[in-house]
């Protein structure tokens, strides 16, 4: 038996665990080498990584006690969801080249090869169903594990389930460029609602309005208070808020609710990297207006295979070239670099 | 036709709008009169109030701009829920001895005597079908009004349907021992629930668990620091919160729930009157354990008669004799010293 290759494997090792705002300090790209089979006696799948997923939750991780699910350790590969392709014998998720699954069984097979195959890394990312995820065992039960891969679902079942969109409704999204956000929006039209999102940029105002089909955005930077856009664009107040924020967003929005609003928690990205979470003020709008709040990290229901399929939904992806990027654009997520969804592109196949 | 007799009417007048906590003084008694004939060519109805119910969310109504309904204005009787008897032709709801309701269709007959009538003013207060309700147009439609007549169906819809009790949940209820968390414990343990309350004096933590069944109670101001009898009283953590307090007290509770655990948001009594609201930190929870955090303030559902009239259900009720001690029942309230359901008795029939 001729003795396997072996190739260089680039990594993204964590270097020091992070307090406040990550920096591409906190990572390295290490080589190390890999053997193109699977060693002996070892059940294990060879994977080659086409696109790595590059999410705001990893920053929790990457913290000395992380909170969502086992922290990264020093030294060690950064992990997240992603697309491969079997080498030898299926399950990308180190942010390196090349991954060894001891784990096959939670390797996902793609079952639909007619949209892009980044796209399974988010908005069709069906977990259990399409996706690989982590290969490391979570702190808590598997259902419990999150990120890139609930952007298609849990978008879905967060704003379908937990929003309940009538015809008619108001539908706001905050961070609505992003990978989240976008899905939401386009959800909220299908379902015959008035969408408004905010963004960060006049650059991803435009992307909402004409690529996205939101009815109206704007540009928080250049707002100096969120009531007052909210008044201006959602004259009638909001039955829906997609939240991609929290903080200080969340609390002003409350104040903005109809009776019986729904606010759909999915992320509050304005409080990863900051040592004293915002103090809310408002939270007795919940009681005066009948407001629902629900938190969403779980994948309901997979819901497999849905409008996106039916060319009824829109993608943009931020999609950076090779796995030496992949820390400034982990970084980039924190300052809205990104425009849509953002992915790491490790190999063409 | 004989002259009808005219007798003394005395009332709760609202002598100043409340700022911070109300006083005494916030209110006076004052002495009119009454016809006992509804007078020549009006439709209406003359009652004899026999109870009058006393509830924290009347000081809203007393402050400069009340958020919940139209504000009680200066020099006019206070308003509220209560029960009465019809005395020439049907709506006892004036802090006063007898009212002259113009809107007849408004009162609503009690159809069930194998009570104490005072329970109509809370525990089975049925809106809309055995309860008298406010005089007053609201600002917002009829079933956006609130108070001592949600006692029982709200206690019973928010935590049925809110909180969705499963057996063997665990559950926590602040202010367990007032008008809606009694009933709340009550529920819980018929739903095979463990239960704990927090009150606010030794005497109550006896009520809770020697008159109401609670398994485990705490007084709360005897604990330095709620995080820690949480964790004694609940070591599984909380899958049902039904908070009545808000603020630090939510705050704090937050941290203690466990994944797809449920708050039910019925009132926030620690924030009434105080200007500034308590900073809520830890709002992030909700996401990560995946929490629903729902407002109650609308009747959803009236069930009409339920475990009470089958004797599952006991009601503490504090009552105070005569129209000239309800200023100091509805102060009382924000310190605690109701045990139970607050109500001024103010005749005999």
């Amino acid at each position: 038996m001729a003795a396997a290759a072996v190739v260089p494997n680039k990594k993204v090792v964590l270097r020091r665990h992070v307090t406040g705002f990550p920096s591409k300090e906190d990572m390295e790209i290490v080589v190390d080498t890999v053997s193109l089979r699977v060693p002996e006696g070892q059940t294990a799948v060879l994977i080659k990584n086409l696109y790595l997923s590059c999410d705001p939750w990893m920053r929790d991780r990457m913290a000395a006690s992380a909170a969502l699910a086992l922290g990264f350790a020093i030294g060690e590969a950064l992990v997240n969801y992603g697309v491969g392709k079997v080498i030898d014998s299926t399950h990308p998720d180190g942010w390196e080249e090349y991954s060894l699954i001891t784990q096959p069984e939670s390797l996902k097979k793609i079952n639909h090869t007619d949209v892009p195959l980044s796209h399974y890394t988010g908005v069709l990312c069906d977990w259990p169903h399409d996706c690989m995820h982590a290969r490391k065992p979570f702190r808590h039960p598997p259902w419990f594990t999150f990120g890139s891969c609930m952007t298609g679902v849990t978008a879905y079942s967060g704003f379908m389930e937990v929003g309940k969109p009538k015809s008619g409704d108001f539908v706001f999204v905050s961070a609505a460029s992003g990978a989240v956000g976008q899905v939401v929006g386009q959800l909220a039209k299908i379902a015959g609602c008035y969408v408004v999102g905010s963004a960060g940029s006049d650059k991803k105002v435009s992307l909402l309005k004409t690529k996205f089909g939101f009815d109206d955005a704007f540009n928080y930077k250049l707002e100096p208070d969120l009531t007052v856009a909210l008044k201006r664009c959602l004259p009638n107040g909001i039955d829906i808020f997609f939240d991609n924020v929290g903080g200080a967003t969340l609390d002003a929005t409350l104040l903005h609710m109809r009776l019986s609003g729904r606010v759909v928690a999915y992320g509050m990205i304005s409080q990863y990297n900051i040592k004293e979470p915002y103090g809310m003020r408002n939270l007795y709008t919940i009681i005066l207006k009948a407001i629902r709040v629900e938190g969403i990290n779980v994948i309901v229901n997979g819901e497999d295979g849905w409008d996106i399929k039916e060319g009824k939904v829109t993608v943009v992806e931020d999609v950076v070239q090779g796995i030496e990027k992949a820390p400034a654009a982990l970084v980039g997520l924190f300052s809205g670099k990104n425009v849509g969804k953002q992915l790491v592109a490790i190999a063409k196949a």
